[in-house]
């Protein structure tokens, strides 16, 4: 069983069907949770085998609350793959007509993602946030008539049965979300793989974050990504996690680490996994 | 006038009277702004003189829009101080019973950092969520009975002269909150100052935020601060933001700075000023 942040007809359920289909796992109960709390609780419990979330956007940043969560997990709850899809919002509506709209629902996100279009074609309709987009399209197929329009996921509109009036309506094309499959595996080693770890510094030793990103650096291992969250103990104090191109088990990570695991004050290993392609 | 992100009584509105009071600007006049775009749009239009908005608590991270908006304003807009207060929930009711409560309402963040307050005295009490803990504040002033509690900020409750049942009822008590003064100001060094900056590095050189560390590190320049947001343009793309405890005009600064500056793909300094004390 695989949990997925829902509601159903979400981003994530959708990157959940590209992952299913490309991995061949067709036929495997999938299940919506509310909450990221909970998807990493099921993982944890062995109550699913797999969950989903997202982990970063191209244009919203990093979701700190799965960080925040799965150091805070037991430590076989690892990332054990990525999946990368394109976010294209949709307009969804039952009219033909563009000029019947009066209303737009969508989720804050997507609505501020959108407000160039809305602003071109839909300049007198009123704006409404709700909580989510699915919940949005859902409100949109109960309503008998055409004044009402949702903006999501194309899927959330085979979902509820209501037509898409048009494809990426998003003003940034360039709009791609990171989700990351959390389980308790660890994959063989690719030669394209990525590693995500966590760790501290001293908060009297700042110097510490520079030495651990050199030896990095000296065995020639690409950093792809940084993101600082607080430790939640004092202010300025962080907890860093890392993207690594290269796998736990290559030696060039191996030697880095080696060298620079007694300057931490605190450190996890969150997974080495193929990337994403 | 200085801006502040309202509404009246939030913790920004408390912070700017912490900042007006220790450096002695009682009599100017404060407005409440909705949101950050406009808090910068209006200093950036000379139609504030300065906006004071919150840049990173120690639980929840940083507030990624105001560096986000930062680095999209004109080159004057700034940060010209900060600001850093404890940030205490305090439970607001008219009764004096916390048997009598039957409902509480705040924003979500503060209802998840006060829950083990709620599961321990308030088990049976509903929860729901408002757009702010202010917000909240008032509509118990407008209910004429006691069986709604809001929790927020002391200031709201002396706003709308709703009496506080307990202080501080957050769960973890080491809770501060950093906000920062936007102007176009740079105050003169005092020797204990911060300078925040914001660069890119070429996609195709991962190994320039090692080299741009280094420099800072080899000028005994401590880092107190990095967070990566994203580029906006391609997945994996960051503009990093640092902090560094020097200020623009001291010299091992502008030599660490003159060493590196050709290696970005970009880069705007966004202000010097006091470190809070």
């Amino acid at each position: 069983m695989i949990g997925y942040l829902g509601p159903e007809g979400s981003f994530t359920h959708q990157a959940l069907n590209t992952f299913l289909s490309k991995s061949n796992q067709k036929g495997i109960e999938i299940v919506s949770f509310q909450t990221i709390t909970q998807i990493i609780d099921g993982v944890n419990s062995g109550k699913i085998k797999y969950g989903i979330t997202p982990i970063e956007n191209s244009i919203e940043g990093g979701v700190g609350e799965v960080l925040d969560q799965l150091i805070r997990a037991s430590q076989k709850v690892t990332i054990n793959t990525e999946v990368i899809i394109p976010i294209e919002h949709c307009l969804i509506t039952r009219t033909k007509k563009i000029t019947e709209v009066k209303k737009v629902i969508a989720h804050t996100q997507a609505l501020s993602q959108c407000q160039g279009y809305l602003k071109r074609y839909l300049p007198e309709a009123e704006i409404e946030p709700v909580t989510s987009n699915s919940t949005g399209v859902k409100m949109v197929s109960e309503m008998p008539n055409g004044n009402i329009a949702a903006i999501g996921p194309e899927m959330a509109a085979k979902i509820y049965n209501v037509p898409v009036f048009e494809k990426a309506i998003n003003d940034e094309k360039e709009n791609f979300t990171r989700f990351v499959l959390i389980g308790t595996e660890t994959p063989l080693p690719t030669g394209k793989d990525k590693t995500t770890i966590a760790f501290g510094v001293p908060y009297d030793k700042p110097g510490t974050l520079v030495t651990v990103l050199n030896s990095f650096s000296r065995e020639k291992i690409n950093l792809s990504r940084i993101e600082s969250r607080p430790s939640k103990k004092t202010l300025g104090e962080y907890i860093f996690f890392i993207d690594l191109e290269a796998h736990r088990d290559d030696s060039p990570l191996k030697k880095a680490l080696s060298e620079i695991v007694s300057e931490f004050s605190f450190y996890r290993w969150l997974g080495s996994y193929p990337r994403w392609k």
